[in-house]
């Protein structure tokens, strides 16, 4: 069976891609939570994870004795092996396209991911309000999110970014999540969006998880110093 | 045709990747070259890729109506529209396993992209040396490409990563000339593997362009007032 090594599901944006894929595509899979206690050398998580990682990161896939490392080429070993679930869009021109968002995710919206990093627990209006207008960087990340998703939406009519969902909608859910616990501001059929990839079953599952988890990390509460009362 | 947005040879790592990996292939392509004049807004550069790109940037390879830009999604659409070319090692296992290596490389080696920025024409061993007595994270960032590098060598026998040429080679083409240009140490068996790259025949033809440029750019020029004497 595949086996899927992940940390924190409050925290871990990484890994909520592959597992909201796996969910939501409903393909089997073994949950390996490894946590993250810190990313020094020498911590639990590291030790744990160099087992099985040449990175030392999560997420990792492993099927039989093969591991796969970092979410696209997860994503990309998924869409082979299981062609039935159409991971990828079927049509060649839509693929490309959705690889392209993929990929630029992959590598880019910087000033997104570095102020407001994935948090689920959390509800942080205020202080995305001052990020957001003090930062011009996370405003452009966002516009480049809105010009984006709006032209696939029109384009492909919705409700998910490619028609029906796709490895593009799993690797934007922590994005949608960030959105949420900043509130940014978006426009009505962005926010619609945004709802619609919440409200996915693998990304509810994922969001459960992260609600019961309780495991507050310092190193990853630049906006905190608790949790909130519950 | 296709047609492929490039930038500097001289200087566009992300540029070099899918140029080497047609070249190299033997695959029909028109190049378009946008020079580097700014990376400002406003800036020749920014206005002529804005016309065929949504992030700003080369690379970007248009095929008739399609756009992809972002080298992984260029590679993907290459191995899929082209698959007498066996783009990817043609086993499932290596195949997830270039795949990861190609993301690994996508957003890592931060230190060593930082530090060394491509500059074919330039050779700084002196430059070289002072990062490397200096910097932990380029030492570190190396290490894991001769890890990396020494198990697939071994595993495939060369003499390239997966044994023939493929795109993980292409990927890593731009990595093997900052190692060259800034001289930095590597063990025997290494060195010759970044020799065998910068020999092959679709790298030497980047080369070659790279050299024949003579456009020098302080902006791409972190170490150097003027180019070397010829």
């Amino acid at each position: 069976m595949l086996k899927l090594y992940i940390g924190n599901k409050n925290y871990s944006s990484w890994s909520m891609r592959p597992w909201v894929l796996l969910r939501q595509a409903g393909i089997a899979f073994q949950e390996v939570r490894v946590r993250f206690d810190s990313f020094q050398a020498g911590s639990q998580f590291k030790r744990s994870i160099a087992a099985v990682s040449p990175t030392g990161k999560v997420p990792v896939l492993e099927h039989g004795d093969l591991r796969v490392w970092d979410t696209l080429a997860i994503a990309e070993y998924l869409a082979e092996t299981h062609a039935d679930k159409a991971l990828w869009p079927a049509d060649p021109g839509a693929r490309a396209h959705a690889r392209s968002l993929c990929a630029e995710m992959h590598s880019g919206f910087g000033a997104l991911r570095g102020s407001c990093p994935m948090n689920i627990e959390a509800r942080l209006a205020d202080t995305g309000a001052l990020i957001w207008r003090d930062q011009a960087g996370v405003r452009a990340n966002v516009q480049r999110l809105v010009d984006m998703w709006s032209a696939l939406l029109q384009e492909h009519g919705g409700p998910m970014l490619f028609g029906a969902f796709s490895i593009a909608d799993a690797y934007f859910a922590p994005v949608c999540m960030r959105l949420a616990t900043y509130a940014l501001p978006l426009p009505p059929h962005i926010a619609d969006y945004v709802r619609r990839v919440q409200e996915l079953p693998g990304v509810q599952a994922w969001i459960d998880d992260a609600l019961a988890e309780r495991d507050f990390l310092d190193f990853e509460e630049p906006y905190r110093l608790r949790p909130a009362q519950g």
